[in-house]
């Protein structure tokens, strides 16, 4: 369920029972969900940990000004908008948020690539990891896409899906049964002195073990994660943790999550060559895939983000 | 002087006076200071405008645990200890502070080698700068080093220093006047529409001129900036910063300080010839420069770093 | 002119004339103008000093594969243009170029705000600074706009123009040589030893002052640069720098160039709202700025983005 | 073995029999090795893809000259030697290396720690991974250290290392056949289409399974990662990998690899309490555990690197 244990659900709520007071900016959306754990795939989630600044931070440091953002909400959207849309990124790295992550291995490996961050990871050189391993939803369990290479295509059903499901169960339990026979060995003694090294004995474990991390970053860099983990071609097991980012961000900074979904979240991006064909559709010149002179990925894609009659 | 304006004066104490509550964790010695205006230099500053986490970050962070720091300060002392000395960086980068600083263009150039903070600099592009100059103190008006070439030898005196004082003075003065003749031209409207661009009338002044930046930076990158930066070596105005800067730190996160004060700003590296050297001469025998390989700048900088009876 | 002296004329023949043989990947175009000085405004350059890889080690770094590209540049180009347009940016880090840069102090300050290059400055507390200064040719003298806050309006012209140029002349000149009377002092000795010391002096001279520096980057990080500097809303100044470095990365990389060229030089960002408004306009529906719901600067920018009839 | 194919090894002699002329600096050492396959573990390798400067780079850059290096391999020495003395890094960054490497995702996952480096990895959501998994040599079956709790201690021996490994064998050749076995799944036709995606099978895969990737870094990035790896608190599987580097450093690099054996590899860290008690240790004085002030450890630690006679 909510991958905590009775013992940290306790720590959980003796921090969020403290309050302290601060003449620091404060987001009241972020301060209702302090510490709290947001439940994320089959046992992981996220927790927002720790923030600095809000909407006003940004306004403060583009202005350089001696105050806080603007006298009245409406200035700073306006300023926060024209930012976005000229992609003024620096008074967005003005703001830093921390999360306490829980994720499988093979997400922690992809989230990992995005280098503008600070990580801390519970250490399995150190400690031993719990038995707490991800399982697709049934929901989610997709066969490959035979148009995109990287992609998912349908998914699985009947006897085919629960006898994917329950081999993936077997090898996961065994793994970890192994894996703690390897921690204390094939000794008489059978303990830790005699039994593997914990940096050697993880190496057992399969990709879909759980780990956890601090991990802490910059508002303009989150944004650009989210922009790529929320994103369709995300896989889905990463944008699950991405939406509920976005989530957080919605709380925190709630002008700047406007202007992202609007100038990036839902924008486009065109090349010269669409951008041309799009002034002889404006005009209402006919246009076919064959004289637009775009490839078909191209083409379809313009035609889809036009609604162009084809 | 204080290097404000009454109406900055006036903005601060508005955000002094405002307290809120929060769940976060707070470091009662930044909040104490947090807003105000610290002299540095003749006109500049350094302000503390924001702040992430205290020392039990750190701890919570090295851990991965899910309540903050440990329960005793002696264990968090022996933790952070442990960190420093190991130089197990990530974790001093879970915590972040944010400065207003208003440092003169030949400062800020040095000070931007660093590329691992946000800034957000005043726009001389866009805003006219204000007529503020560093002119140095009688004290720190050195002549060039004669063993050093990238250092400063004695304090210049008398006749000679008014002199160079007074030719500081002329020519800041002459740059700033030229400079607003400049943003109005000599046409015979003398307004900005005739005169010339903001972005290009700036370069007519000269580099001991004033500058403001909002500057953010996690707590591992800052104490690398300043033991770079409160360093000897280090030319005097930009250590006069850091100097500054090194008094929010120990406000801040004071068992961090401590072990930054003993490991890093008053210990020292030693290279594995003179590690040989050393053992000779704990052991007793007589060591000179002669037999001892090093070149004359290592010998001294050993002897003088083990008081070596030469 | 060139703003080379005899001696670095020769040293960059010197360097011109050696060949060496080399197992790497070798970009012709580039070899071709490897060290020579292509100017810069009046007295700058940028010079190509070394590289690394190609858009051959695009492909193979994107393939992960054991030889270098593809068989064929068709399908090379292909996946270089599928990699920019999806922004997959990883492998165009793989390829790398350095440039020795002279360039005007007030460049430089506007320059080093992209933090992911490396940079070796010539430093003025090591060394006297040449005498060269920037001022701008009469065509580039600009007043300020009235429209935009940060930008350029009309060239001045006659007698105004020529007294804004004396005056920056004249500043320029007295700064320097002040400079140089405050190098040597006012002692009776008047030498270096009772003048002031370098890293004091130097901040009498003024931000149009050159300096120079090396400066590496990979191709991925250029572009960026090269996007933001190369567009018409950077000063001129740089954009001239960043013009400069457009043609070196034309006869380096000419695969990626061509595609940076279409889907971020020329290609164009849309928001949601300006989605939604050029839907109506490719059905064919009569849209004006009231009843587009954006706001004038958005509309104006569809409308001559689309050639829209307005 | 050599963990490659046979193909491979083809592609290799094929971009080594190729020659071509640059202008670029050559290093001759690295010509030698370039993408040769230097073997590391039972089955991952590095292999030299690329390069960008010498030691003579690292001169021209801290002199901002126009030629390059000195006249005399001595005056290289010196000033290279002083710019790793005071850490003066970035003249370091002017050199560039880039490596195809194969490791276990174990070691991966140290590895991508340093995120000033970059990554192109071999991706199991496209392409399906070989069956090649990391089993220990007998001589690094090591079980738990009792004193570190992130070490290792002996080496296991007779039938507990050959149970041991057994175990490691069995569930690595398991979870591939099982990994295939997802790949086509339980339907009558058994294909991919009715298979599990390849971004879902792959996280049955244990993380001693092997990856690869281009990893391209500068110099001054690359030292500091081998200074941490190559280090005896690293986990040998990495640092098998960090000493292969360290030779093709040697041969890239000589003046700058010796610089940095000295002064980093072999050289040690004084905090301010030690570097009291090795002042009495000079004097002749005699000291104690007891007296000294310094934790256990630290005194250990002084002590061994002194030769001090306890």
């Amino acid at each position: 369920m909510s991958g905590l244990t009775k013992e940290q659900i306790e720590e959980i709520k003796v921090q969020r029972a403290e309050t302290k007071e601060t003449k620091r900016v404060v987001s009241n959306g972020l301060e209702n969900i302090l510490y709290e754990s947001i439940p994320v795939l089959d046992h992981g989630f996220i927790r927002v940990i720790d923030y600095m600044g809000d909407d006003t931070s940004i306004v403060q440091a583009a202005r350089v000004s001696y105050g806080k953002g603007t006298k009245h909400v409406s200035a700073d959207r306006g300023l926060i908008n024209y930012l976005m849309r000229h992609r003024h990124s620096t008074p967005f790295e003005m703001c830093e948020i921390k999360y306490h992550v829980k994720l499988p291995i093979f997400v922690a490996r992809q989230w990992i690539r995005h280098r503008t961050a600070s990580v801390n990871e519970y250490s399995a050189r150190y400690s031993v990891l719990d038995k707490e391993y991800y399982i697709p939803d049934a929901k989610n369990l997709a066969s490959q896409s035979n148009s995109n290479k990287q992609g998912r295509g349908a998914v699985l059903e009947g006897d085919n899906a629960r006898k994917v499901l329950d081999l993936l169960i077997e090898d996961s339990e065994k793994v970890y049964d192994d894996y703690e026979k390897l921690l204390v060995g094939f000794s008489k003694k059978n303990d830790e002195e005699n039994g593997l090294s914990r940096e050697l004995a993880r190496m057992n474990l399969s990709l879909n073990y759980y780990t956890q991390w601090y991990w802490k970053i910059d508002l303009h860099n989150l944004l650009h994660f989210l922009s790529l983990r929320a994103d369709s071609h995300a896989q889905y097991e990463i944008r699950a943790y991405a939406d509920a980012m976005l989530e957080t961000v919605k709380q925190w900074v709630p002008l700047t999550f406007e202007a992202f979904d609007s100038y990036r979240l839902n924008g486009a991006y065109l090349d010269s060559k669409s951008l041309n064909v799009l002034k002889k559709m404006v005009k209402g010149l006919k246009v076919t895939k064959e004289n637009s002179g775009l490839s078909g990925r191209e083409w379809e894609d313009l035609c889809s983000l036009t609604d162009y009659d084809k």
